[in-house]
């Protein structure tokens, strides 16, 4: 089968590998959709960074480059290994893209998105979603009902949406600020909206701040080079700040503007991945006794996530800006996305 | 009567000042003893910084430099005003240096110590703990029973310990790590010790070391200059990592180790008071998924801190390490605070 492989950074080729093989427990699935990730971009740019470079195999996988990659997708099932349960030949479903050890501390916790072995489908090896077929382990397999598969394969970015949300703690009612209307921002946005909060976006490039307004998941959009950021936010919230904030841009100034923007013991999330240290004015954090928490991916968030699209609270529609076949992965992908980042936010990939 | 008054950096004066008058809903309290804060000495040094500069008065006290110094303290009560009850002439009492404006949403909310307009008894104006008498609101005033008076005005800074132990969440059996034995670290883990907690503490100086274990209040103490203490911190916890941190040195190394040594969600309260900003490897934040939190003085804390105190599961005598009288406080006082730092804990000052 076709498979798109990560030789190297701007080395990914499509080649023909073998189709991976069914074994007990686990589920076959022809893919149907996968979204390329900004992580994506990152290893083809710079990486490996979470693939495992060659001499250096997954402790879990004992795979190493080159990998297939892809962890953002969604498919149908075509066979079920012995013993699983619970799903049907030509479901259509996603898939957590986990591989965890399951005896770490974490893992027996229950917060097996902290497991110390963990791994990433589509980037530590087992397959990925940028192929024709996939085989993972029924514990990861998500049915979705009849949300279309092209949508279905942004359930995976909107799981991290919907994780950040729950570490923030917030509740119906409360105003969050998002810092940024990236891909990840503009999805966590929706699942705010989908909550029931209030959502101000900030956002300083045209077509991103386009986008935030007409999918509908914002509530005011704020460019912070033009507008004071948290002035903004106190006079729209009575003077009291934002309840909860939540950084998506890995810029310091956002960062800067959150803590002057967040309700005295407000909590900011940080949901970007910074490349480089971050600034952090203490006595801001010291005298608003603000919370500043970290969130990675997903941990028990997919079946909520699944179920606020299938309820309608979410439109997963706006958000797909381009489809393209494997074959054009390179060119029409990532060139895409180096080229024309602020107008495409999630490009799905037809294997 | 005799008071110690700001008059601007390296320029506190002994000087006669008239007594407070008693007035409704206030209490009548001659001084007992008196803590030298690390505030104190900041003011002393580079004042005004809480105190209100002359021009710019506090918005609740109305008062601006000269003020009179000194938040903890302790006193026995000699009159009350019109209405207070709960009290009688003779008690022995601490008092809880605020003011707040008891109108903004983080009074209403219970949330004082983030008052938008709060201040500090003793710096703020109201009078101070370093003369001999003074007037509060009831209530602010605390009943400490039979504890000696010299150890309620350490009441105050334990206080402070006890409020950033609740920002933590900790429980009984957790293992934290506290980075710095200054008066604040050692008050803070003799909470922790009383709290049921298992005390690591992290200090670079001799004499601080020694307090740490002479005091009692550490199970471990680490000197990071010498051992890696994320990698000791991991050995005694099983690999684990810390559940909770305390920063109480506003040395960034003594930050980035929390972050290492912390488990995987895991808390950090921040104790210290930052005089730069502080930079922190988000990545760890995330990765970790850890929460950094703020947290200043004490809200409704104290009734908790004198409890521990009369239960006899905190002996605050040994963290009393001179008693002067009010005409030696510069030389003495703040004289010992800036040339004696490492093995001055708390100084008393008897007016």
């Amino acid at each position: 089968m076709k498979a798109a492989r990560f030789h190297g950074p701007k080395d990914i080729r499509i080649e023909q590998i073998p189709e991976p093989q069914l074994h007990p427990g686990a589920v076959a699935i022809d893919i149907a959709w996968c979204g390329i990730c900004g992580t994506d971009l990152h290893e083809y740019l710079e990486g490996p960074i979470f693939i495992p470079p060659h001499g250096h195999p997954h402790p879990l996988t004992h795979e190493q480059e080159p990998v297939t990659m892809g962890h953002e997708f969604s498919g149908i099932v075509t066979a079920l290994g012995e013993g699983v349960t619970g799903l049907s030949v030509g479901d259509h479903v996603v898939v957590e893209p986990y591989f965890v050890c399951g005896e770490c501390r974490q893992c027996r916790a229950g917060n097996y998105q902290l497991c110390v072995k963990m791994g990433f489908i589509g980037l530590a090896g087992g397959g990925g979603g940028l192929s024709e077929k996939i085989v993972v382990d029924h514990r990861w397999v998500h049915p979705v009902g009849d949300i279309p598969l092209d949508e279905a394969a942004l359930i995976e970015p909107l799981s991290v949406g919907h994780h950040a949300f729950v570490r923030s703690e917030a509740k119906p009612g409360d105003v969050a600020l998002v810092t940024g209307a990236g891909p990840i921002g503009l999805l966590l946005a929706a699942v705010l909206k989908a909550q029931g909060l209030t959502v101000i976006i900030s956002e300083v490039t045209e077509a991103r701040k386009d986008k935030a307004r007409t999918t509908g998941v914002a509530d005011h959009v704020i460019d912070p080079s033009q507008e004071d950021l948290p002035a903004r936010v106190r006079q729209l919230t009575g003077g009291n700040g934002a309840d909860v904030g939540f950084e998506c841009t890995s810029v310091n100034a956002a960062l800067d503007q959150l803590f002057d923007a967040i309700k005295p013991a407000g909590v900011i999330v940080n949901v970007s991945i910074w490349g480089k240290p971050a600034t952090i004015d203490m006595q801001k954090l010291v005298l608003k006794e603000i919370d500043l928490r970290g969130t990675i991916a997903y941990v028990r968030d997919h079946p909520a996530t699944i179920k606020l699209v299938q309820e309608g609270k979410i439109d997963l529609k706006p958000f797909i800006t381009a489809r393209i076949g494997l074959d054009d992965l390179v060119e029409d992908g990532f060139g895409t996305l180096i080229h024309h980042k602020d107008t495409a936010v999630k490009i799905l990939v037809h294997p």
